[in-house]
């Protein structure tokens, strides 16, 4: 603290790297130096520290900062948060911060941007908000992200950028290059030069680097690529994410129905959409909802109490199950000391197998032609797992409370769980993908109600049947 | 299928589209065209089909074909069989095929890939194997891709390519697409020229639109942004990724500790490393290990056995805890029917914490200035949702057996361990982090045994403590 007071004093700015951790994140002991500058209105002290700082890490700052600490941290540094630091921002932290600005401050910004960054910050505004935002822009801005916001969310529309370079076949490579000299409006980021015929249909591609090396004589259609993926405008982002992947794609034509070229997807916002749905597994699969810490509390609330009312009422199943054994139990105690692993351990492996089914189908690796083989392999490792957790449990057992015959008991019930919990941790997810459901979304309250159930059941049923025990 | 026998009899290959469905992935009848005519021994029918498709299609084919079906798939396709087919495919299927080749013919595959996905292929050959490839490779190619081996894996120098250009700061904007023009040798695709000093070690970066964009006559060093990203070649991967998603970059510099420029990293390498990564938290949380269908069974078997093992031994935790139990149990049957319930709905709350806080902590939006607001978070979070199933299931249980006692034990036992779970949620994998272990291996083996140990412990115990039943 007090090296930076001194940097200060020598009228020197800290460099950026002091701001960060070896992990690349801001250091907590420079986001209190900057958040106690705000608080005692030392607006110009914590300008000089955040002046330094890459937009991006100018987003990580109110990120970082208190619900309550970010409107005055927004006013103390005026220009300093740029539309590029509030397009980096979390969703959720974003919102709080437009929610205080004036419509035509949030029209500044978003002019500033693409349009695919302008449209997300404008999107989550409510709709008298929107449309003042909207009148404050020039008619150009307006009229593209009027059309992006026509498209439904999280489709390829909203996600694309207007601002393109397209030219006709016709043109030779001296012809582009003048262009891109003289014409000073053009975009700043783009690695491909579209060539479209008079309809703005694209016909090919060329990336900067063939455009680069080059002749300035030949012409635009000898260089480019005729083959290209071609993005319709309603394809869903994360369908859109699976082709960049497949295709390692830098950027995109994005057409209309007619075939038109309307706009481009960078691989940059790729980047985000590829990390948010690969990470939704985890959070779906757990019944999270968004799973961002960001989330105001009451939407976490209603998101994560809908699944463990759902949890509850499965829970309810495993338990009538239980309640018929009631007399078993009573006669030998150690049956409800030991249920609940048979139910647990099937209930991981059933977790198990969804999680690598659920993550198959998001990649496009489990498709109809290998789904057979995919239930064979989980029976197959679902049987291994059984029988080496049944010998363990078996044995455990038996010395545990010296009665072979419980020990028989559990080991068997523990494999048929086991092999069953293999079976619906592959089957349920493949089901839900085929009647076009998220696989990651319900699946898991499905498999928990029947490894806990047929744990229950094969572990009771076995014992009375058996003979170990009677009803 | 005999609409297809007729397009060959045309002597025209069928076009790509046909042989996907709407998904972008290979239909299944035509998978089974191609897998049909290559165990009839029709090689050329084979070939015909898959003539049309793109290199990352042809590794789809492979996946989706049956082991046993690969290696012949392989010799029927021949050269069709591409150096860019073989790096787009699964790791796992790859060294099947990788596998079955001679280590000339791997070198051939080798020498026309760049250096990263040279490493890819090679770096899962045994050591023999290896050495064999890396003696039939020209110097070069073998000095670059045993210098790579070198580093660790999913390191930065293990991923970076070595073709770059990188031109002294004196060039002007003329003189590097005259080189450009001149050098037939060059890597292909590259978005950003480096300059660097006469040491090598780069002092800013150039996208090829700002080159397009710019007067022949301009210096190179008037047209660079000086700062860049640079990565250390010993970052890790993941480490890279985040930065490439931070700062939104298409490339990046590789420098050794010497600061010297050895390599660049491109970003479509990075969509597969955040596909990877982010999809790994559900894999790893269940503990399925690496979770890839292609993974042989007895790898995936020992990977979960393991934890099915871990989590055996942890429930005998919460088992020794009922058994103290026993004699209350005994007397009243129905603490064992609901007792599950507890440690279920408590295991789901702290499970859908959990991946709340590993997603936050793997995209560095969870750090140590925010750790206090997390827990608070989740604390209140938790506070909510148990409050909201302790009223549900204390009214259902009341209802149920009658006994209103009962209900109000249930209800205070479920609160209390929601609670718990919520905090066991987000202290575990932090405090893992700050360890700097991977907060989402072992996280749920602990956070579970904490779950279901105090949902038994916290209703058995209340149970007995408020006079319900006696001990």
């Amino acid at each position: 603290m007090s090296d930076i007071a001194d940097m200060l004093r020598d009228g020197d700015p800290p460099p950026a790297e002091t701001s960060l951790d070896e992990d690349d994140r801001l250091k907590p002991s420079f986001v209190r130096a900057v958040l106690d500058h705000v608080e005692d209105g030392e607006a110009e002290a914590a300008r000089a520290l955040v002046r330094p700082l890459h937009p991006a890490d100018i987003a990580d700052l109110f990120e970082l900062a208190d619900r309550d600490e970010r409107a005055p941290l927004a006013a103390a540094l005026g220009e300093l948060l740029t539309a590029d630091a509030l397009s980096e921002m979390n969703d959720y932290v974003r919102e709080d911060i437009v929610d205080v600005l004036a419509p035509e401050q949030v029209a500044v910004f978003a002019s500033a941007l693409d349009t695919d960054d302008a449209v997300a910050i404008i999107e989550d505004m409510d709709r008298a908000d929107q449309q003042a935002v909207l009148n404050a822009l020039d008619p150009e801005d307006r009229a593209a992200i009027e059309e992006a916001l026509s498209y439904p969310e999280e489709t390829a529309g909203r996600v694309m950028q207007r601002d393109l370079v397209a030219v006709p076949e016709h043109f030779t490579v001296g012809q582009v290059i003048d262009m891109l000299r003289d014409d000073g409006d053009l975009t700043t980021d783009f690695y491909e030069i579209f060539i479209v015929d008079p309809l703005h249909r694209p016909i090919g591609t060329c990336q900067l680097s063939w455009v680069l090396r080059t002749p300035r004589d030949i012409a635009m259609a000898d260089v480019m690529q005729r083959d290209q993926t071609l993005i319709p405008v309603d394809m869903d982002q994360e369908e859109v994410a699976l082709r960049f992947q497949k295709y390692a794609l830098i950027s995109a034509a994005v057409i209309d129905p007619g075939g038109r070229l309307v706009g481009m997807i960078t691989v940059d916002d790729i980047l985000h959409i590829v990390q948010e749905e690969a990470g939704e597994d985890a959070l779906l699969l757990s019944g999270a909802g968004d799973g961002d810490i960001n989330e105001p509390i009451r939407e976490s609330y209603v998101a994560r109490v809908r699944w463990l009312i759902a949890n509850l009422f499965t829970a309810l199943v495993a338990s009538t199950i239980i309640y018929a054994f009631g007399a078993a139990i009573e006669k030998m105690v150690a049956l409800a000391v030991l249920m609940p692993i048979v139910a647990g351990v099937g209930g991981n492996a059933g977790t198990q197998t969804l999680a690598v089914t659920v993550r198959a189908i998001a990649t496009n690796q489990l498709t109809s032609s290998n789904t057979r083989r995919a239930i064979v392999r989980e029976l197959r490792i679902a049987l291994l797992n059984g029988l080496t957790i049944a010998v363990i449990a078996g044995v455990g057992v038996t010395l545990w409370f010296g009665i072979l015959h419980l020990g028989f008991v559990i080991a068997a019930a523990m494999t048929a769980n086991i092999v069953i919990a293999g079976l619906a941790g592959v089957a349920i997810p493949v089901t839900l993908d085929r009647l076009d459901q998220d696989p990651a979304v319900a699946s898991s309250v499905f498999v928990t109600m029947i490894t806990d159930s047929m744990g229950f059941l094969a572990f009771l049923g076995l014992a009375v049947a058996s003979g170990l025990v009677s009803l």
